[in-house]
């Protein structure tokens, strides 16, 4: 098994990283003064709450869902992990439509179970009826990634009661989109939301995930996972940051204006690239290699993300950065090309 | 399955805790200065370094081991769930001795597995040949919780050789202990062992565990841990405690005296308490039951742990704290015996 590995993450401070959907923008002046408080006292001596009350209780006021629907997690990453672990058994089956998101095999892998890889329509959404409807787990991200793209929410209802298991769709850039998936939670028993905190909220730093589920589905998961797997300082910070909803929607504001802006450039500059709904730019030519062009732009310290799938081939995720970084990516690529 | 039930953690402040094995001591200055610096910048929007090199350094210095030996978790219970998920099979054996933690069997359930408990001799070492020489995994607390006994060098080295599986030794106290097992690991390449700094560092937290092993079985590990297990704060955090080895001592040496005069003052009031090595006494008494003095405890908001083991019976599990809290503690206990 070869594991899963995540984009680069050069420590040193040199490059203009576009590889790792980071936000570009600091994080809520409110969760970094939730951190300092964290240091002004003895309180991390103790244990942290396992169950994130302060958390669950802010985030069912901003998403309007029931506190008991939530699962908090260390990061999304730790949240597939335990709805993995909690449906797949050894031997069992995941489905995830392809291209995607490259973690989802890696889980599989490691609980000893297969993925079974179904492409995309053309239109991008997943081919009517699910051929894996007996999967142990079905998993979607929406926003897709690397495409940016979203499946529609009457193709993400047909999709729910077609599948026999539960389905997992991967919000992690919902925040970026038009719509979400909330809304199916109650008709749809067996779909579980994951969200994160790392994209939107810019703190990919403390690694802060959710799952919005049915509340005896949480109370499930709420075994399997670690019992204190989110730190106390993570919890202060997530719970502020998702209670300063007028800061996050103003940096994301400037991403959407960033990146309409950057997608109109890119398709001057002769890429194809996919209308996105996400944080991030797909990128492909006919004309020439992607491949180079990712490793000239690294000698010249600019880090986009090359992605290379079995039986669709290639291309450059490029993460929204800010109007500063996208334009000197502009300028090099308009020298590359 | 039922889940793991960590011990009870109230979010008000007034009761006295000595239930969780927590630090009394608050952390290192060094480590919330650490922290603070986190937030003073917007380096939170990035992902950590998922393989927390300078945390590796450090900890390679302060315990003279090779960096790559060192893997690093969310919490030791994440290296414990790490080490489960990469050596243990759906249906495979877990071992560990009896009474000990009680984690350790629902990590085997988690796993689809069964935990063969071994019963500890009357001088709390583990059975001579170990009954459970071909488990997948076999798991040794030194010291052990609730007891706080120690199991010798020689019966840690003569167990590494009857294990033909790997062998977990969980020294999350070992830095109260007189020694530790980090000899071993030259000669028994089977051996890891897992630390945490929620303990000793009082940073119960910030999340944040090791293990050391061989290098060769980090990179395995490393595989199946989720990539950004620890998130940036932890990470800095961790990295500033261990190096402040100062800091550790002088509160170590305070508990450490502390413990001996509660383990006195507990003998004194007619408890059967054995001498510990770690930062908490078990106390029994044939006097009479022991789970009312926790109700009663607990009325007069000073928290234990009680705990009961099939077959063998049971105590309280007393957290050594400050001397003032074990004072009232004491003070407490003369009333209600």
């Amino acid at each position: 098994m070869a594991g899963y590995t995540p984009g680069e993450q050069p420590r040193d401070g040199n490059y203009i990283k576009l590889n790792t959907n980071e936000n570009p923008y600091p994080p809520s002046p409110r969760a970094l003064a939730a951190i300092r408080e964290c240091a002004a006292d003895d309180r991390l001596r103790r244990y942290p709450d396992p169950l994130g009350t302060a958390f669950r209780q802010a985030a069912s006021r901003v998403l309007d869902v029931d506190p008991d629907a939530i699962l908090i997690g260390n990061g999304s990453d730790d949240i597939l992990t335990i709805t993995t672990r909690a449906f797949v058994p050894e031997g069992g089956t995941m489905a995830a439509p392809t291209p995607s998101y490259i973690l989802y095999r890696t889980l599989a892998q490691i609980q000893g179970a297969s993925l079974e890889e179904i492409p995309f329509s053309d239109t991008w959404q997943p081919p009517s009826p699910w051929p894996a409807a007996d999967a142990n787990l079905s998993v979607l991200p929406n926003p897709n990634s690397p495409t940016g793209t979203m499946v529609s929410l009457s193709n993400l209802k047909r999709l729910a009661c077609e599948c026999n298991g539960p389905l997992i769709i991967d919000e992690a850039y919902a925040d970026f989109a038009e719509y979400n998936a909330l809304t199916l939670l109650a008709e749809h028993k067996n779909v579980v939301i994951t969200r994160t905190l790392s994209k939107s909220y810019a703190l990919a730093g403390i690694r802060f995930g959710f799952a919005i589920a049915d509340p005896a589905l949480v109370r499930e998961f709420t075994k399997v996972k670690d019992s204190y797997n989110c730190d106390m300082i993570s919890l202060a910070a997530a719970t502020a940051a998702i209670e300063d909803q007028a800061y996050m929607r103003e940096i994301r504001r400037k991403i959407i204006a960033t990146r309409e802006r950057l997608f109109q450039e890119l398709v001057h500059l002769g890429f194809e690239v996919l209308p996105s709904q996400a944080n991030f730019l797909w990128c492909r030519s006919r004309k020439q290699p992607v491949k180079p062009l990712y490793e000239e732009l690294k000698r010249r310290l600019i880090l986009v993300r090359y992605m290379h799938f079995e039986g669709y081939g290639d291309g450059l995720r490029i993460t929204v950065g800010t109007d500063d970084e996208c334009d000197r990516l502009l300028a090099e690529l308009r020298k590359i090309v």
